[in-house]
């Protein structure tokens, strides 16, 4: 309940009765308008940060689409069959991001060297295809049989199993996240949630660890599929703490603490901040400096990180990556704030197989999380194989290595390319894909001149890239190109078709 | 902005200042009181209709979660790591219901006839292991190879697929729907989205078919994973309307009227009416009458229907099971606010494979569920086992036949012995479970008298059933007694145990 004090009865005698009616009124509502617009000022979705007008952009777009969802909802009301307006806002989410209509545009019109050369190249999946071959010829070699006993066999995993995973299975995921990660943590199968797909364990994170309108600082550019993860069904809002090339788009703490600090100001409470090593778009690993800020950030702010490191395996060049659980098995930290995302999507290629980890300190996040995965659990007939896979220890040691090989090789064939079209990549030693610097090719270095250019790499050149607005990067003129996904005879034909657009 | 009119000036003259000012205060606060007094007894959790003294008592044990809740909040605000007031909801889900109670004291001390003869026997979990040879057999002559080319080769699936799920797949899941469902249906793919499981299905549903906070009529007794299929992630109401055994607990017309009307009044939005079929817990079948009455009522008062036909192909006897979908084709209802939820856990008792079907006549559904699967999308593996077991024509009518046949046989054997120990069933032609009269047991006649004779059966007799309670059942004395998950041996011990407990 709000408290009012009525400002009455100041004016006694004659003309009391007006003048102690209308002034009082007037002063009420002047004081009521002046905080409604001190507080729209202060909104949430106002970014508090100096990449405001790059996120303005976005957000425009965004309330278009939430105006197109009142009027739908209006109708709805009227006599259709009501929807959500949190469902309508998932429904028409291919209709204002970029990132989405790219996907649209390739599946309308997708590239074949011989049916549809001219059809449009994909370079915006970050998904690993040049290990493939390695897990099918393991797939030719054990012949997949259901045994008559034991963990796998079908009459203890045909019915209701754990929901949040065979711990058969969360053992042999917790060597092999052991053995991705260099070797120096010992992961342990009781703090492992499993859920179909990583997505899954950052929406269950974001329900868990902030109530809806809060929100998670998140280091920029990021992966623009944070917005859909962390957002959609937990209503939490993503913040992001701006980095720039001069720096190699590093995370800083001046930024961290500035954007901290505007957040909480304009009236939402941050509960944590969100990271990717290797980050995804850039494609750097975090060092121990920066996971050490990061920590120390989080200690003095009470904040959780998350971190997502379903990358680790796919990091293919000094300096080797270094996992956040390293450095509470070494420190004293509060490791209950910690939690790790990781998944085979991206370092086995397997995406299609639905396997996510969330990997956690806290027993809370574990039991809440553990009972959310009723909505996301992994098919046992999966966990299964892939028990056998990953067991097979010189399968998995060869893998790692060969796998990390072959992305080195393409990454510095695909930059060496890039650089004949006269494209730059920042820095970087992990992830499938490089981070362009299109600058150059800019009309006008603002956002507006990123979506022409965006726009004439997809209708004209026909190929598929990130723009960095998606992934709120706030200097305009930076492109994700995702290689481990194409042929090296459809990437070929990509850089023909750069060249010819700019050279 | 709230209009607020100052009520002042009115007393002039010598001590118009006081009188002015506390007068007109007292007023404004005395009506904020009662107010709030009013907003507090129309809170949606006080029950519109004549159960609402049972669920006051089951709410009261929601209330003291809460307040634990706030406790536990207060603490994480304080130092602690912060969790979600609604995942520590869910964290503590099993502190509070008999329905979880009774799980754990199976999971603590489970029975085995040679390990441990004395241990706890679930009968409260609905799982078909009748006819899990069949599919054993199947497995065994068709051994999983990945073939070369084609819709299931690995490099088809391996990848990032449709996440709500593969063409193939959901081509061979309409044709066995059709098949369950008594042929006279034919479901398209193109109304298909695939989940891990049917509990995610309905949690979409009930994201996408209500706000927070708004409400769905379900008929009583119902499934008590539904208080958390429903509810957990999306906020959404269930309100129960009550059925009788004086009325074989069929759903009239009257008690959906007076909850609909009262949970309105109550200041509540209702948005869609959520039914099984087969009923779960009391396992009848909702026949065209019953199905027309819902289309009817939903239509009238602009309502979704939800029909959650999961155990379809475990109605074993007359009247043979119509689906929802056949009315649909026949009449002439707004299909747009019908929706069918299915799986494969029941009928072919794979549970831990996890496939959910939501099939909907709506686009606006179809498209936001489609964008949720990636949180609950199926191992592409499974897909590709699954489609070529479902494509077996020959299996699957073999399969459905005998199955039904097990079923019927097992329910009538169930019943006889129950009998014996005292104990008749309310009449039912489908599903994995009897709903027990044992109201002749009960020490008093009200819910406290359940609980006393729940607590008997779990903690003398080490039997686990579902208390009428769980259901939201408004007669005390009624449990549900799964049969198709035991054993002949192990249910002939529980019936020994049963008989030695009352007779």
């Amino acid at each position: 309940m709000r408290l009012i004090v009525p400002l009455q009865a100041v004016f006694q005698g004659p003309g009391g009765l007006v003048l102690g009616t209308i002034l009082p009124c007037a002063l009420f509502y002047a004081l009521q308008l002046l905080r409604g617009k001190w507080r729209a000022s202060a909104s949430p979705d106002a970014a508090p940060d100096q990449n405001s007008s790059r996120n303005d952009q976005i957000l425009a777009r965004n309330d278009q689409t939430l105006a197109g969802n009142d009027q739908a909802l209006a109708n709805a009301e009227a006599d259709a069959a009501y929807i959500s307006a949190r469902a309508l806002a998932i429904a028409s989410v291919g209709t204002w991001s970029s990132y989405y209509v790219g996907w649209q545009e390739f599946v309308r019109n997708p590239y074949h060297p011989v049916d549809n050369p001219g059809g449009c190249i994909e370079l915006g999946i970050a998904e690993n295809k040049l290990s493939w071959d390695l897990i099918e010829n393991w797939l030719k070699n054990h012949p997949q049989e259901w045994p008559d006993n034991g963990p796998f066999c079908f009459r203890h995993v045909a019915g209701y199993c754990e929901f949040h995973g065979l711990r058969a299975f969360k053992n042999a995921l917790a060597i092999f996240m052991g053995e991705v990660m260099g070797g120096r943590v010992a992961f342990k199968e009781e703090q492992m949630v499993l859920t179909s797909g990583s997505s899954a364990a950052l929406d269950i994170l974001a329900f868990s660890l902030a109530e809806a309108g809060d929100a998670f600082l998140v280091p920029s550019p990021y992966y623009p599929g944070f917005d859909r993860d962390m957002k959609w069904r937990s209503g939490v809002k993503l913040v992001p703490v701006p980095s720039h090339s001069n720096n190699d788009f590093r995370i800083t703490k001046a930024a961290l603490d500035r954007t901290f600090t505007e957040t909480e100001k304009s009236g939402i409470k941050v509960r944590a901040i969100l990271v990717t090593s290797p980050s995804n778009p850039v494609g750097n690993t975090l060092d121990t400096t920066c996971l050490l800020l990061l920590l120390n950030f989080s200690s003095e702010k009470k904040l959780h990180i998350i971190c997502d490191e379903v990358y680790a395996g796919s990091a293919f060049a000094d300096p080797a990556f270094v996992s956040i659980a390293e450095l509470l098995d070494s420190q004293n930290y509060d490791a209950s704030r910690v939690h790790i995302v990781y998944g085979l999507s991206k370092d086995l290629g397997l995406a299609g197989f639905r396997v996510g980890v969330l990997y956690t300190w806290n027993k809370q996040v574990l039991s809440s999380a553990a009972g959310m995965t009723r909505f996301c659990s992994i098919s046992s007939q999966t966990q299964c194989l892939l028990s056998t896979l990953l067991l097979d220890k010189q399968f998995v040691q060869d893998y790692i290595a060969e796998n990390r090989r072959r992305l080195g090789e393409r990454r510095k064939w695909v930059a060496s390319l890039l650089e004949k079209a006269g494209i730059f990549c920042a820095k970087s030693n992990g992830g499938l894909f490089v981070w362009m610097d299109m600058r150059r090719y800019l009309v006008s270095d603002d956002p507006e001149g990123e979506v022409i250019l965006w726009k004439k790499l997809l209708y004209e050149g026909r190929l598929n890239l990130t723009a960095g607005a998606c992934c709120h990067c706030i200097e305009p003129g930076w492109f994700r190109l995702c290689f481990s996904s194409s042929s090296d005879d459809t990437l070929t034909v990509a850089f023909e078709r750069l060249k010819s657009l700019f050279l």
